[in-house]
């Protein structure tokens, strides 16, 4: 089929064309070598400077309002363009509320997290329920929650989002539904889900178990103190130190059915070793200061850096510092890979673990 | 057949003796009329006064050691003898432990937990976790785990026990094991699981679903601003009021397979519905006074009173203070009945749902 | 505490009078050596001669009616006596059909299975679904489920029941209702549960998972093919050589959720290793002949013996034909042991895992 | 923010330039009206007679071999162009095999499934186990299974190919991987997972809940005798008449964790309601003919002819017979939409559940 005589040639480049006006197409000449996934998702890091400073332009120009119903910036990976995505199952950006914002109600099939970055004092109203902001926090809102945000405390607050948005535009699955008022009424008191569900307890005789986490808000004193006692007895993963993800108390499964959430302390001069994996992921820089190798190119980071890392790309760790922890909060869409059973890893197996590297960052 | 003439009954009865020579027994002359579980469960109440007079007797008494390795009175249900059990599928104790006690390690198939009455400083170890007791903790010591109890405190340490022995020995399932030394090595921190699995957080890519909880110790402080939260919601069951059940945060199911665990507030001057269910119970009153209506008869109970309900019998609670709260820990055998699918419940139908009653207590 | 003074020992026995006085027992005088469990089950083998010849008499002697709702034989283990059992969680009958009769309908909270040991056409009707019985068939007679069994063919059916009353007896959750009428309408055609979930397919859209199968009875025919593949497979199991286990379509896990159902073929001149566990089994012979070794006694069997194993018991089989095949139906409690975490087995550790035996059968 | 003046238009286009060059960009000029999903699946249908011609067009000109591995026309809906695609999360394609060919053996993480249109004898091996075919079966290619196909019988076997390579390659997780051989070797007899996993029956004490059916193959024989005993019983769905899903025995679920299949009996003269959900589907005609309204367009079909249906469409069918029953296959993503919590559906709300159509086919 290779190397055919040109009349073979013409009479199949006939028969192409006949099949294409009957909405066909031939499946013979195909790629049969051995292959890996190809991705569009670049490598990136998004320093916090910048998106600092950004932010702080965005905060002199936009009013939100029924207008501009959020103020926010999407960090765009540019091998995805023209689609807003930081990688190919989900966009992330940083978002700033300063006091007096209220930003309206609306509910849409994505489901979305935020991770407190810095301030307090702000809140997201999830299906009647107020959930405060703190530093470190993480608040999910699940597929199709009424949500708004709003700042009624007098200092600023910037959060970083999280959306599955490209997996649910792949998926033809997008509905978006304003609300008819600005604020929806709050129904719970402040941070009732965590105090409801925080404590593995549950109403007696009204076992209930939904795919999203009935708490709403993981608060950033519980997970550091859960990371501290792991990271003293050494409990460590080779490929990620000491990392928690975050549950769902009425399964103990993900939190979330498409997005995975996870904060990492990597313990004063711990590296780990390389591994890829189908699943991508969004880093943000919590606490301290080191670097990552991402396909073999190292990006340094430090405090409020944002980096993506793509799918099945070898990937490693270090804490710069060999006093100071480092803390690194990311998203994936692990739980959204392992459901469809395309979740595949790959330690790296040469140098011990290490890739070789060229400096970027 | 039930009227037989004479001759016929001789032929019958020669016939039964030839059956049962050979291991047989004729299976027709059956009670076919409709009926209800029996039981020889009694309601009863134990007086706190009287299980705390005895258990300074038992102070004085007993040494414990290899050769009394627990200071424990069994709470015995005289309809149950000779058995030793406080229903028919577990047993419960009043157990106290004093400063320098030991007692000492071994395992057994059947599971216990222990709620702590009074006191606190004293410990379990559980597979080398040393978990701290305070007043209202929840202690789990599951099926087949080593556990030695100590007491290195200056105070004295009172609690109950629940262990599922009359259903492990029903099932011809029960092992015991000493442990080669008095005391077993601690290996974890203390309170090691609850630090672990207590904030909805599980080591990122390492998922296990123990049908046992992993998290061993479940702290009153918890478990009481849970209680309160949804009190102050008027969040309350129609037979129960407020009440909680303790959880596995791994799979988000009963904390343990066999034995159930509930705390349950009843709000100043609440008077719960009747219902009764093929489960069995043991409540314990933590907190505040007030009555119970088992099976028509009365049961006044206060602080530290200890009362059985029998399967399948009627039952009521009641607050008697219109400004204090009341406060019942319980245990139950509702995860054995749910797994075997024995689990049946029916709300009391007459009378708005309340017995008329025999005062007892 | 063992060899204490007389004055002493006079304080603890006051003292335990005491404590009865009080409905209390002091938990200290404790057997804390290794143990494992002890039951009052005995092995035991009922002979098909004996069980036929007495079958015969009760055709002649007990007329089926509301006065006698079945012709049946209890086989009772003599270890568990006074209790009419077969081994500690279930009990097993045979019982015999004969054209004309009609076993009244009731429902209890009891789970039954029948399992047809000679001859063709009666039925059982569950629930509305009438089931035709053939030789070497399962039918299955969920908890509560209404149920009747008649014969309008014109020869004699024999089949062996297994009823987990002795469980539900110890949970005490025994109900019972006769229906108002002899015969319950049939509303089904006949076997329609197999023929709608015994393809792997389900209405399209309609999951549910009942803990029950919804698939009342599993055809000898499909059964024997699928051992004879895995027999021509050469695919067995050390314990049990070529063994199947019926299955809930719904869920893909036991048929019901407290006793377990086997299909067993020894291939001719097979003999398996010995090993024990904590569920008890009683088997029947369907074809072949043979013997097992139980707590190291030898039992030959030949088709239509009965057999019970206890709890803990090692035991091994074989097949005594060099070119026939022996093929044993069992009824089991591994569902019950592993619902509540009771489960536990061991190989025989010693001679090739082969017990030494006495000669008994 | 919408009616600027043109000195803060300036000053917004001046910023989008300054984020977009460091990789941000504004997100608050968003729609925020309500919306539902757009698609770029358009409704077709490939008719039969065209598909047909074709296929004898490629089998003569295409040999297949390790230049050419499969002799496949893939339906490509011309709205997804320049992907090749049935919907936007799989494709579908029609294959043609004759006796002698053998296409050869690789693996893929898309799972295919293949439904036998016409002709039997030829085979699929997946895993060393070869499926023969028959027409009306279906067969099943979990991800990462090697298989290939051949015919050694003497006829033509035409089926229709379904494979989610769209969905994994939205997720980046395309592996593909070539055997070293043209065939692998076949280690099981034939057919042997449906002889093994058919009955409802598992080897005893193995329990696996594999997320892939382990059963392979589904016979035409089994499906039509379920649809004939429901359809007989009057038991249909009100959207699809009466219609059956192949399901995985370990688990009770969808056999694929990504793709569903559905054999569908349009009853004669049935016409159900029209609903829409947010899954997509692919429907072959195996018996009969009618017609199907789709986004309100009338589309006839007969015996072979392929049709897709884009998510959240609305769609009813109908058979055109008052004698003779319809049949149609269909492939769906309903799994993998449900395990992501994307499902939706919705009830046509007017007109009795029918839409007013335009005539198309």
């Amino acid at each position: 089929m290779i190397e055919e005589p040109a009349a073979k040639t013409r009479t199949l480049e006939q028969f192409d064309a006949e099949l294409a006006a009957s909405g066909l197409k031939g499946f013979w000449r195909i790629d049969t070598r051995t292959s890996e996934p190809r991705t569009a998702v670049q490598p990136y890091v998004w320093r916090w400077p910048t998106l600092r400073r950004h932010l702080e332009q965005a905060r002199e120009l936009i009013h939100v309002d029924r207008s501009a119903e959020r103020r926010a910036l999407q960090l765009i990976n540019s091998g995805l363009s023209p689609r807003s995505a930081t990688t190919h199952s989900f966009v992330t950006a940083v978002q700033l509320i300063k006091p007096g914002d209220v930003a309206p109600t609306h509910r849409h099939t994505p489901t979305a997290i935020r991770f407190i970055v810095e301030g307090h004092g702000a809140y997201t109203t999830v299906e009647g329920e107020q959930l405060i902001m703190d530093e470190g926090d993480l608040i999910l809102t699940p597929n199709w929650t009424w949500h708004d945000h709003g700042n009624e405390s007098d200092g600023e607050v910037i959060w970083l989002d999280g959306l599955d948005v490209p997996l649910v535009l792949a998926l033809d699955a997008y509905f978006f539904e304003p609300y008819h008022q600005e604020r929806q009424p709050v129904v719970y008191p402040p941070n009732d889900s965590t105090r409801r569900y925080g404590a593995q307890l549950r109403p007696f005789g009204h076992r209930q178990t939904p795919v999203f986490s009935p708490q709403r808000a993981y608060r950033w004193r519980d997970t550091y103190a859960t990371l501290a006692h792991l990271a003293a007895l050494g409990e460590a993963d080779r490929y990620d130190d000491v990392a928690v993800e975050y549950l769902n108390p009425s399964t103990g499964g993900h939190a979330l059915p498409t997005l995975g959430c996870v904060m990492q302390l990597l313990r004063p001069g711990s590296r780990t070793r390389a591994h890829r994996h189908t699943s991508s992921a969004v880093y943000q820089v919590f606490r301290g200061q080191g670097y990552s190798v991402l396909s073999g190119q190292r990006l340094s980071w430090a405090r409020g850096d944002v980096f993506a890392l793509p799918p099945w790309a070898w990937h490693e760790h270090a804490n710069a510092s060999s006093s100071e922890e480092a803390i690194l909060f990311s998203i994936n869409d692990v739980p959204a890979m392992e459901a469809l059973a395309l979740y595949r890893d790959q330690e790296y197996p040469e140098h011990d673990g290490h890739q070789p590297e060229d400096a970027m960052g």
